[in-house]
């Protein structure tokens, strides 16, 4: 029947789930989005591609993105489309402000979670197609920095319910405080991107390799010493902050970093969180140059390794490049489908039976199909999850069919169950065999499922 | 700022949901998915994207197909990558069961809700990406003719639920009675399918255009009668079916339609269904000639003119071409898109507030920033919908907020209240405000929000 042979295999870098893993995905998408409602963040439903022109001109890289083309136009023309699938939430964030900016409420909380795809080798953990789930509040012309305070709670409130066994911790740092220590430590402007992308190596690398890497960026022995104390001070929030205060630096920059990080922490504690869940930690820069404030990384405690599992942060400019306004923001991002995959892997997360059916009703002989199918409806109006078993198939195939599926209880009826007005219902775990009254089912499947 | 015009709007075609309308989705898809996995449908989760030859192999249409390209490959080369965004769930399903055959139990009863995409050219009710909410119960070999009941009843019950003030019937028909019909009434085997296609239209364009089409393809006058009025046969299910019983109709391929049509009626009937949902309608013939028997189509009784809201029926091949096994199976979809659009629209939906926001926390003044972040992590610890307005603004302002979001609460609190240890609750709606113990606030909105 195959005339050709196809390569049915996903294309790599794509991924598939089963139906047990994609029921996890979509009970996380479930938590995360009711936390960000109850949070007051907004759904918004943006395309899965944009304006090829407006993604590059908002950081697109031109040799990740996926442009569109059709295969054949109507004029046989081969010429794409000038769109391209989105690469990331922000930009359609941006263009999205930008299109509605008269209908939109300062400071506008949106949430979006779907997926975003990226051209890149494809490679363990890396993912073409991936579900992000993002959050950001922007300002109109400015921003409280106490929105910033909202974010590690609302992490936090997510990853206890997602992860109530697996200790984590939301890390926070301040880049101002970074780029004040840095200006006044005379790593000369210039640089510092550099040198903070290598300190942002720390927690891989290594000190003595961090040290190494300095130096090769010409910068002196006196500074590296100072910097490598600087982003190892340790203690608690408190000792942290204590110290930072403590520090003779002139930069403004700093100073601003400090109190805004004092702030930030300050706000957390007045909400009532535990400070086990979130740690300042002078070390987290963040690779994006986007970020200008706060930032933040969260970690599982007993898998550091497998690195940041919701990060974000603060940023000046969300859209000038499209309202022409200033736009401020901050926001967050858990990357589903790279987190879910890991977990998956690392069985930090189990998957349940693949099905949620909880009865399958099965008919002896051809008779008593007109109340089975009687049954299965009104067991499934009841609010029972049930399927009929339909097929011409011996019973023994029928109660395979339960086995395989994992499916917990089977109700059986024939001719006899007919005429007595009874059924039977089978514990497929241990076997044992009720007999119930056709008309006391539900009641029955009530206890078990109340 | 804007060193360059940007065209901000979405590509036409590619539609975007605004927080009220995107509720409202998220809503729908949360009781279409509960409905089909009520009924024993696995989710499964399939990448956007396959390799172009699958989606060609299986009925993709290359004029409407978007093939990805990356911009701007590593060499600098623009071929794309072989890959092409899916334009139906049915493909990836098929290949789903190509690629996991041997993990499957058969009937295999499988959803998925997501976007699909097609190039056609952008018109009003058109988009060119778009929800689909698909069911199918796949065979291995064979599959009952009683599956086709469940597809019904599925429907019947989304429907009541969505749009429980708007009477909708699902039309049933079966291709077998039609093409039986129309072989012994002396149509060509070669024009049945244009038959179809012209009697397909006999809504959209009446019987005297239907007649003169049939004339067109040099169908005989006397058939043209027959035709017209078998498909016309009017009265209830039982009425219908007894008239089909009643033809002396030879061709087996038209008994055999016929006795699948009355399994698949007294079915629904067992399951207790009003009969005002469900109809036997002759003229349903559905396009697509990748359907082989039982055929549904869902139309709103007072808005006929929308076409079907919910089709699907049953096919003899899903996926030969990949798997080389014959497999069976029925379906149905919902397009949600251009569903939800349309019922926008027409106001036969009605949108929400755009937040689910229930409580806004304002602090008249810094001294109660500490207990407002408190009191609304709090509620939201308590369940509630909880904003806190974190801004340096009048407190006019922060009103202003609770009343363009139409926030229904608004807590307020300063130095005064902190003192006394007590909140002031405003009621937006009716302007009364109400002093409650700080230590009350949830007992109070909890009889609120009971």
């Amino acid at each position: 029947m195959m005339s050709k042979k196809y390569n049915v295999k996903t294309p790599s870098g794509f991924p598939e789930f089963s139906p047990a893993q994609e029921q996890v995905r979509q009970r996380w998408i479930k938590t995360i989005a009711e936390v960000f409602e109850k949070n007051g963040f907004l759904p918004i439903n943006t395309p899965l591609v944009e304006r090829e022109e407006n993604l590059l001109g908002k950081g697109g890289n031109p040799k990740e993105m996926y442009a569109l083309k059709r295969i054949l136009d109507e004029e046989g023309d081969i010429s794409h489309s000038g769109n391209a699938l989105r690469f990331d939430h922000t930009v359609p964030l941006a263009l999205y402000v930008a299109r509605n900016f008269n209908d939109l409420n300062f400071p506008f909380r949106r949430y979006t979670i779907g997926p975003v795809f990226r051209g890149e080798r494809a490679q363990k953990g890396r993912f073409r197609q991936f579900d992000q789930c993002d959050i950001d509040v922007i300002g109109n012309g400015s921003l409280s920095i106490l929105n910033d305070a909202q974010m590690p709670a609302i992490i936090i409130d997510i990853f206890r319910q997602l992860m109530s066994e697996e200790p984590f911790v939301v890390r926070i740092n301040n880049r101002k405080i970074l780029l004040g220590f840095f200006e006044s430590t005379g790593v000369e402007a210039d640089k510092i991107k550099t040198v903070l992308n290598i300190v942002d190596e720390l927690e891989k690398i290594g000190e003595t390799a961090v040290g190494k890497k300095l130096e090769e960026q010409k910068v002196e022995k006196e500074a590296i010493k100072n910097i490598l104390d600087f982003i190892q001070i340790q203690g608690s929030n408190e000792t942290i902050l204590e110290k930072l205060k403590e520090m003779s630096n002139d930069s403004d920059l700093f100073k601003e970093g400090v109190e805004e990080l004092q702030l930030v922490v300050k706000s957390i504690e007045n909400m009532g969180i535990d400070e086990k869940y979130f740690k300042v930690d002078l070390c987290i820069a963040r690779g994006l140059d986007y970020y200008t404030g706060t930032v933040f990384e969260t970690n599982l405690i007993n898998y550091f390794g497998l690195g940041s599992i919701c990060s974000g942060g603060r940023y000046e400019d969300l859209a000038s490049v499209f309202t022409g306004k200033v736009m401020p923001g901050v926001g967050i991002s858990i990357g589903l489908t790279r987190l879910l995959s890991q977990f998956f892997e690392e069985g930090l997360v189990k998957t349940d039976r693949q099905t949620r059916t909880q009865i399958l009703v099965i008919n002896v002989d051809e008779v008593a199909l007109p109340k089975s199918l009687e049954i299965g409806k009104k067991l499934r109006d009841g609010g029972f999850f049930v399927e009929n078993y339909l097929e011409d198939k011996k019973l023994g195939k029928k109660f395979d069919y339960a086995d395989k599926m994992q499916i917990p209880y089977v109700v059986v009826l024939g001719e006899d169950e007919l005429n007595k007005k009874y059924v039977q219902v089978k514990n497929m775990e241990t076997g044992e065999k009720t007999e119930v009254g056709e008309d006391k089912l539900e009641d029955y499947f009530s206890l078990i499922y109340a």
